[in-house]
C-alpha cells in the first residue's frame, strides 16, 4: 500500500510550515492567494486526500475530548463542565480537564498536553491573561477540532458558543432603573474580556433607553469578593452615593451587599444589587440575589454539541466556516431588588 | 539487544493472570506464599528487571498526572485540585482531571481514559457508588503508581492522604458543649464513606467526654442544601428541639441556619451551627459560619507530593510499603456559635 501524502510532505517540498500548509489547504484569510495556489495544486498533484486523513484520525480516536478553563471552581465553569459532561459521556466520549488558572503560561502548558495526549477535539475558554493564541492556532493546524465558549476569539479559525451578555447586562440594569434606581453603580470585569465589554455596553445602553447621563465615576473594575467589598465600602460613603449596584458577577454582588449591610444600609430599601451568573451562592445569601442566568449548564451542552458534530462531519476538503452559536440569558427576580 | 522481559511473559508461562504476577512480585497478601515464590523464581530465572521496567516508563514519561474526583464544583475539591497543580505545575507536570460525578460508571471509564493516555501517575478520590476496586486495581498491575485522597481505601495497595475527619468533628462538637448546647443534632453523610463514619465517630465520643448520651433520633443523614434544608424544618418543629447542629459539611450547615431563620430562631441566640469544610460560603452565610477548616489545599498538595516522591524513587524489587498522611483539621469559630 501507498504511502499516505501528509501535510508535512507538502510543506518540506515547498519549504513552508506545516501550519502555513494546512492553513492555506482550508483558504484562510491570513495566507497569500499566491501560497494557496501553490499548496493547493502541489497537493492535487501529489494526491493529497484531507478525507482520508481525517478518516484515520477518526480510526485513531481516543475518544477523548480536552477541555482547557481558566478556574473549576467558579459555579459557572462548572456548570458548564458538568453541560459538556453530559453530552460527551452519553456520545461515549471521556472529558480531560485542564485549568490555567488564569495563567497564559499554563495555558501553553495545557495545549501541548492536550496534543500530546492526542485528543479528538477540545474545547476552550481561554485565560484573562491571553492575548496571544498560536498554543490553539497550532491545535487547529494539527487538524484537531477546537470550540471556544464563554471567552471566545476571531483570531483562530474556530467555532464559538457564548451566553449573550449584552442582553443580560442589558435586562438587568433595565429592571434596576424600573425599580426607581437612578444611580446606578457598575462593578466591572476587565476590558480585554468579551464579557467585560459586552457587560458594559449592555448597562450603557439601559441608561441610554431611559435618558439617565453615563457617569464613568461609577464604573468601577471589581470582578472579585475582595475587590468588591472594598469598592462598595469606598463608594457607599460619598455623597450621592449610588441607589444601585449591576456587579459583572454573583461574587461581587454579595461583597456589595455585605458591605451595605456593614454601613448600615437596608438592602433593597436603601440600595438595589443585581448580580450576573445565577451561582448557588446568590440563593444562599441574605436577602437572596437577583441576578441573570447565564445558563452554564446549557452552554457546555452546546459547546460539546458543537465539537461532535465537527469529529462528525466530513467536509473534506471545503473550506472551514465557523459556526457561532449565543445562548440568551434570563433576570432572575429574587429580593435584593 | 535482547528484548525485556515483561510480566505478561511471566504471566503466560505460569498460566496467571498480569495482575496476579504483578502482585506477587511486590508480596501482596491476597497472592498465596507458593505462587509468590513461583513467580519470583520464574522472574529470576529469565532475568525480569523491575529497575529496568521502572527506568523505560520514567524515559516513557508523559509528565501528566492523572486526577480522578467526584465533583469539581465543591469548594473542598477544587481547594483539593489547586493545590495539586500547584505542586504539579512546580515540578512540570501538567494535570488532566476527570469528574466521576459520583458515578461508578463514569469512574471506570475515567480510568481506563488515563490508562489509554499513559499518564505517569493518578491520583484518586472515588464516588460515592464505588465499592468494586477493581478497576484501581489495574492501573497499579500496570506499573501506575496511585495515591488515594480524602476518600481513602484499603483494597488497593496504594498510598493514602486524608484529613482527620474524626478530630475535626470532635472539636465541633465539643466547642457546641462548651457554648451550652446539651441537644445537639448530627446532619450526617452516606456511612459507607470513611468520612461519613469518622465524623459521626467524632460526634459521639465528644458527646461522651462530657457525659450527654447519644440519641440516635438527633443523627439523620443529610449531606446536601435540599436535604439539610427539609431536615433542619423537621426536627426544629419537634418538641424538645435541638439547640445545636453539627453538620457534616457547609452546605448542609448554611441550609439549616436558613431553616431556622424561616422558623423565627436567631442563630446563634436560639440555636448554634457549626459546618465542616471552611468553603467560601461559610464566610458569605449570614451570621458566618463557624466551621471545621480541612484544609484542602494543603491536603492537595501533599497527596501531589506522595504521588511525585512516589515516581522518583526506584524501589526495583523491594515490596511495595503503602504511605498513609492524615492532615490535621481546625475549628474556626465565627458568628453562629
Amino acid at each position: 500500500m501507498k504511502r499516505q501524502i501528509t501535510i508535512k510532505d507538502i510543506a518540506q517540498k515547498l519549504g513552508l510550515s506545516t501550519s502555513t500548509v494546512s492553513r492555506a489547504l482550508k483558504d484562510h484569510p491570513d495566507i497569500s492567494p499566491k501560497t494557496r495556489t501553490a499548496v493547493k495544486e502541489l497537493a492535487a498533484l501529489l494526491g493529497y486526500r484531507p478525507n482520508r486523513i481525517a478518516l484515520n484520525l477518526r480510526n485513531n480516536s481516543t475518544r477523548t475530548i480536552g477541555l482547557i478553563i481558566p478556574e473549576i471552581e467558579h459555579y459557572f465553569f462548572s456548570a458548564i463542565i458538568n453541560g459538556i459532561e453530559e453530552i460527551a459521556y452519553k456520545n461515549d466520549y471521556s472529558v480531560m480537564v485542564f485549568q490555567s488558572n488564569e495563567s497564559y503560561k499554563r495555558e501553553v502548558l495545557n495545549s501541548q498536553a492536550v496534543l500530546t495526549n492526542r485528543v479528538d477535539g477540545v474545547l476552550v475558554s481561554y485565560s484573562k491573561e491571553t492575548s496571544d493564541f498560536s498554543h490553539f492556532q497550532k491545535l487547529v493546524d494539527n487538524e484537531i477540532p477546537v470550540v471556544f465558549f464563554d471567552r471566545v476569539t476571531d483570531l483562530v479559525q474556530a467555532d464559538q458558543v457564548l451566553a449573550d451578555d449584552y442582553q443580560g447586562a442589558f435586562l438587568a440594569v433595565n429592571h434596576l432603573i424600573e425599580k426607581g434606581c437612578r444611580r446606578i453603580a457598575h462593578f466591572a470585569a476587565p476590558q480585554n474580556l468579551q464579557i467585560g465589554k459586552q457587560r458594559l455596553a449592555g448597562y450603557h445602553d439601559a441608561l441610554l433607553k431611559h435618558n439617565i447621563p453615563f457617569d464613568h465615576n461609577l464604573v468601577l473594575l471589581a470582578d472579585t469578593y475582595e475587590m468588591a467589598r472594598k469598592a462598595a465600602h469606598d463608594i457607599l460613603r460619598k455623597p450621592n452615593a449610588p441607589d444601585g449596584f449591576f456587579a459583572v458577577n454573583d461574587m461581587s454582588a454579595i461583597a456589595i451587599i455585605k458591605a451595605a449591610k456593614e454601613l448600615g444600609k437596608r438592602v433593597p430599601e436603601d440600595v438595589r444589587v443585581v448580580g450576573f451568573e445565577n451561582s448557588k451562592s446568590a440563593m444562599f445569601s441574605d436577602p437572596e440575589l437577583t441576578t441573570v442566568d447565564q445558563f452554564g449548564f446549557d452552554l457546555g451542552r452546546e459547546a460539546c454539541q458543537v465539537l461532535l458534530r465537527r469529529l462528525k462531519d466530513d467536509k473534506g476538503d471545503e473550506p472551514f466556516r465557523p459556526v457561532k452559536k449565543v445562548i440568551k440569558t434570563k433576570l432572575v427576580v429574587r429580593n435584593s431588588t
